[in-house]
């Protein structure tokens, strides 16, 4: 059927080639009823993993009253519970002070209003990125995501962008901040002062990379020297996937600009949300739209999301501990198997090693997929198994998971031997 | 509260000043329980009228049973019923043959897919689109959107695009495929040959602009001698909104890539489509992504709206009768009221009346807003005022809100006098 | 020799296959001592003819006297009296007041620099050309430039102008300017506000397509209507070439910026001049230079040049008088020879047969060629045989070429017959 | 008179403030008959002194003997011998095979033309080219061009180019070669696999930055490795300003496409010549084209050029022999007079000082020029003093001069003292 219908541009179902049918929390069913251990998450969209049930009972009864499903930007009730439970639960106790904007509900939507805005506010084109940034498909996104192939899919070059060295792009003794000063400092340098510096602080889709904190706050110290706009593309390990909710709590910085969609819903339903600094907040009405913008019943299992696991720190912390499991699973597979050439990467719930051999990361994938675990790889040749299943999975399951992971290893290993 | 926390950019809920909380068919309530009808219908996206109750129980349900809800795009039971439906209620008896393609379940998603895959296809960068044309506000959409105001939002300039003139925006008198021929027939005229040329067949934003079927009919007929790509935008104008599910299928043209969005979901929800011709489907596995391109509650209420109104001709023959009281009713107001200078536009259930005083269809909205009535307007200067009204509207409601709408442009001719 | 060294790119040694010598006046030698008329003028650059007696002189004792040869752009006694000479000669009389830019001593080198200018003076991207435009080979010039042999050849996509259609472009009917200022007028037309317009008064390159006095009145009206700059690019029809000084004198025109070349040296060097509306002369010392923009030598022919031919009317008068000469012949050709189907085109002493049989231009020239007489083609398909004798030719042997071209035409009728 | 009719972009008018009007071999003298030592030497353009006596002869005889001066790209006998000596003088013994093309006598156009060729041959956009390079100021060698301030003029974004870090840009411990080569091996890093890599061997504007020959050789392995064609600039640095005839010749490496202007003519007259790799002589007749491509007279020049001072090693060796002087008096110099905080830059007859205190090489050219010694300042703070004379100045000349550009610093001293 999909291979009669559907476009060949799908992907995942190429990796993961059962039709599935139901989800709950960290597992999945397909439709012959066979269960799966989900280390995949909605590549981050589901945090809290699949139909939460705190949501869930919600979500129906929103529906259910007749409640405003779609509301482009009007003011609706569902709306105005978010905005305040955001301000309240998320902004006001990390003295942050944004204003809210609905983009349109995908991520990419969020990264282009951020990046018109930037122009906007300096009146500047370029946009430095990193090597190694994902930041969506559409045309602007693209022109700052680096892997090529992405790229060449858009059969125009890609402009008005420069990508410099993320941090330990040229190994652990170049500083790349130093790098970048160089460019901006020089006037002959050959690129021009950015609108915009925008970054992820750690690297999804690029293989997991981890800026250090004291990366961050010195790229944030390059942005107020040179009154550069600082973006954090928090897409992908925002929402409480690096332990707070916000990836970048504990490097200290403010950034000017904020994406956020994936797991801000709550639910795997499409939201974006474009967080502004309320002095670069210049848009006139109707500048940047979208038909989406007001998913009203995205709003409730998002406003329900932050109730729930966002009132103290219980949930952080609970994150925060799981990972250490993570962590050290990873070590112990790395040091066991010197085969496969493992390192470590990523931080948080979002972790993986990258492996030496060719190819081999998507065989490990794939055998695990057999075993009962989905995983996905990053990086630019998808040599890094990616652990990144929902927070809310219970240390027995977690534990189960990586078992299944290290298992495959070893059963790939056999079958080599 | 929206004031304090979201951004300016909001827009709609500056002319329609409430807070909206329940909303049922074509009728919307705000929070202190005022009525209004809807003629604006989710800007298209709710052709199906606010929470159809057909599609609601099948919504409610699949949540309840703990279904996929977010499934990136893997193979999913919703999805392959959704396709199967889709092939053989909508594809199938028009004899149009096309792979579905999920490319984010946003209308800007889908065009910038058709863009890159069209540019892929030729290996041409240019496309031609129309004055007055909108496709999308991110980057490759906005470079083939008419209006400056949008247009300059996107901070750099827009490239690889040509505007050629629209059906009539000349006057009845010039041909405007003509026009196109000329230059794309001539080696010094400084347009290349395009990779594809983009049209809606009415304009929904551009101020309710028609393109003859004849002339749909002539500008295919230059894609295929030049061996351009058509792409059909028929993210608003299509699902019935025209009354046939696509907008041009009277037209006779077979489109190589259609987009549909808006009301493709049938109840609001975050859902879009490209539709390309199979020999033209030459995408790479993941070529194309993005995280919510799988929204399977989106599947179960777009297969419901598929299975209870497109199975037969009833539902299709009824918006057709019903968009004849809109037109007759538009009529009549334009020839009894001829201080508003107006004009009639658009087709099917997509009409409105272009005003020749400025600044009157934006005052006309306003006091219809007072009365009850939510409208819009379209056009470079707003000067069209936009009926958009769910199709599922019963003659009485919709004879009523014509109603409120003469009534508010009497009211201003009051004021005035 | 030219085979086995040169590059594949030379080109009009292939219509003319021989090695030259000697020139003088409109006569050119080849090494076997073989004549021919000149009807091609070095492209436009030898309005005066060959080493024009009048200014070799003058040339030679600059040389032999070791006066600065190359002044990048220092001031130079040769400069200053070039500069005198331009004012009081040519500017001063016609009540013009211009700064002078020396921009480096090519066509392109001066159209880039009124790009720049414009922009930078309006703060606007977007040049608005014309179809058949020629305005030069470097990038920014291309992307003026209608030819899409030529555009193809920059390798990535030309951006930042829009092609609006000629004067007569649809054909005698249809008003262009009202084309234009529809698009200019709406809002939602899909074309920015430009910078600047800019277009040769007759399209020398693009087929001898002449604007008309009134053509260009309504185009200069456009643009003080909507603050865009007008720029006349005279570089191949300024110096006289249509009669007057400038090509614009006789529609009563002021251009913001005027882009002069070719034969303002007088003598075949290279030498450009960029004009500027003394109020939009906002440059900041050396933001535009180059390495050859003082060719001193050059300044000496070309105030040769002026003092010779421009002090009074007379020059002008000749030149007027002879393209008399040339319109009634080629009239005479077109009508006694139908089976060419010719269309006379051009004005003054750039004038020319457009043959409405393929191919037949350059078979003509071929011939012509082989009869003593040097003659190229023009238009987007060589269609167009340009007659562009120096303005200095005797009337004997002007009529003496039209004769080899009527000759050439009729052996060519009797070889197919 | 310059005040009143010039346009202000004139600039070095502004650095050395007098009217000049004779020159001779390494002097000028200005029209009071004030005598000036040259060490501009027409900014590379007179690499063979003002009016070389050598040629001056040759050019006279030619122009009074009526032989072709402008010619386009026909066949003359000027050209032939010109490529024919070219040919045999410096490319036979250089083992050195190329198609040469003449691209309009500008260095800006050669590197235009350099860029198309490589684009097309390669079938891609992105050129990379290097921190402060210098290219010229039409729109595609701009968009390779680091100065920001010329950068800007453009008036439009610059594209389709990467600057990568120059040889020790980053300081002498990094290997900018290795940083390169990251951002190629690694499919993520955002640049895509370019066209060309195009660099000049000593950056004269950028600041007489010189690349080591195991640099350059570097770079070449780079672009074999890759399928990337190497393109040097040669315009400053090339005819014998280094020693050796190209400047590249002692790195031992083969590039794709040499530009050659500024002296190829030997007498400052305007000419320009692209070499290229006769595999990748792609281009289709008159792809690329101009006016002034055969300014005949330069051909005599250039020709007498080469027979005069490179049918062997005298004159190279002479110039290598003086290079010493320069080196060692300016490294006296630096170590004389530590508070202008020198350092000693540049190669061969490019040589200068980088001054630490800010502004302070502009004056001391200011006074150097009151002095009698004409000398420009290099970099993107104009932080450095260029020592660039003919390089047949007799060597108590060149004494001479920088012994006023030390008297100059010493007198600076005593001011600020």
């Amino acid at each position: 059927m999909f291979d009669k219908l559907e476009s060949r541009v799908r992907s995942y179902c190429r990796s993961f080639p059962t039709v599935f049918e139901k989800a709950k929390d960290f597992k999945i069913w397909d439709v012959n009823g066979r269960e799966y251990i989900d280390f995949f998450a909605g590549a981050g969209a589901l945090n809290y993993g699949h139909n939460n049930q705190h949501f869930k009972e919600k979500l129906i009864n929103y529906i259910a009253g007749d409640n405003i499903t779609h509301g482009l930007d009007m003011a609706t009730k569902a709306k105005e519970e978010f905005l305040k439970n955001f301000n309240e639960i998320i902004l006001k106790p990390r003295e942050m002070e944004y204003k809210v904007m609905f983009p349109g509900p995908t991520g990419t939507n969020s990264v282009e209003s951020a990046l018109k805005l930037a122009r906007k506010v300096t009146g500047r084109d370029t946009i430095i990125s990193f090597t190694n940034a994902f930041h969506g498909m559409t045309l602007g996104s693209l022109s700052i995501t680096g892997n090529s192939f992405k790229r060449t899919g858009a059969g125009v070059p890609l402009n008005n962008s420069f990508a410099m060295p993320f941090d330990k792009y040229l190994g652990d003794d170049v500083d790349t901040v130093e790098y970048l000063e160089r460019y901006l400092d020089d006037d002959g340098s050959g690129v021009s002062l950015p609108a915009a510096i925008i970054l992820e602080t750690v690297q999804g889709e690029g293989g997991l990379n981890v800026a250090s904190f004291e990366w961050l706050k010195r790229i944030e110290k390059v942005c107020r020297r040179w009154g550069i706009l600082l973006i954090i593309d928090d897409i992908q390990v925002g929402c409480g996937r690096t332990g707070t909710f916000f990836s970048f709590e504990n490097a200290g910085i403010k950034p000017d600009i904020i994406c956020l969609s994936k797991s801000i819903s709550g639910y795997g339903l499409p939201l974006s949300l474009t967080l502004i600094n309320p002095e670069y907040d210049l848009w006139e009405p109707g500048e940047h739209n979208g038909t989406f913008r007001g998913n009203n019943p995205a709003f409730v299992t998002a406003s329900a999301a932050l109730t729930t696991y966002w009132k103290d720190n219980t949930f952080q912390n609970e994150t925060e501990s799981k990972a250490k499991i993570i962590k050290s699973s990873l070590e112990k597979i790395i040091k066991e198997h010197p085969e496969i050439e493992g390192e470590l990467r990523g931080r948080g719930f979002l972790q993986g090693i990258a492996c030496g051999v060719d190819g081999l990361a998507d065989k490990i994938c794939a055998v695990a997929f057999k075993r009962g675990l989905i995983m996905e790889t990053a990086g630019p040749d998808s040599e890094v198994i990616k652990i990144m299943p929902p927070l809310t999975i219970d240390e027995t399951s977690l534990k189960k998971g990586l078992k299944i992971l290290e298992e495959s290893i070893i059963s790939l290993k056999k079958e080599v031997a």
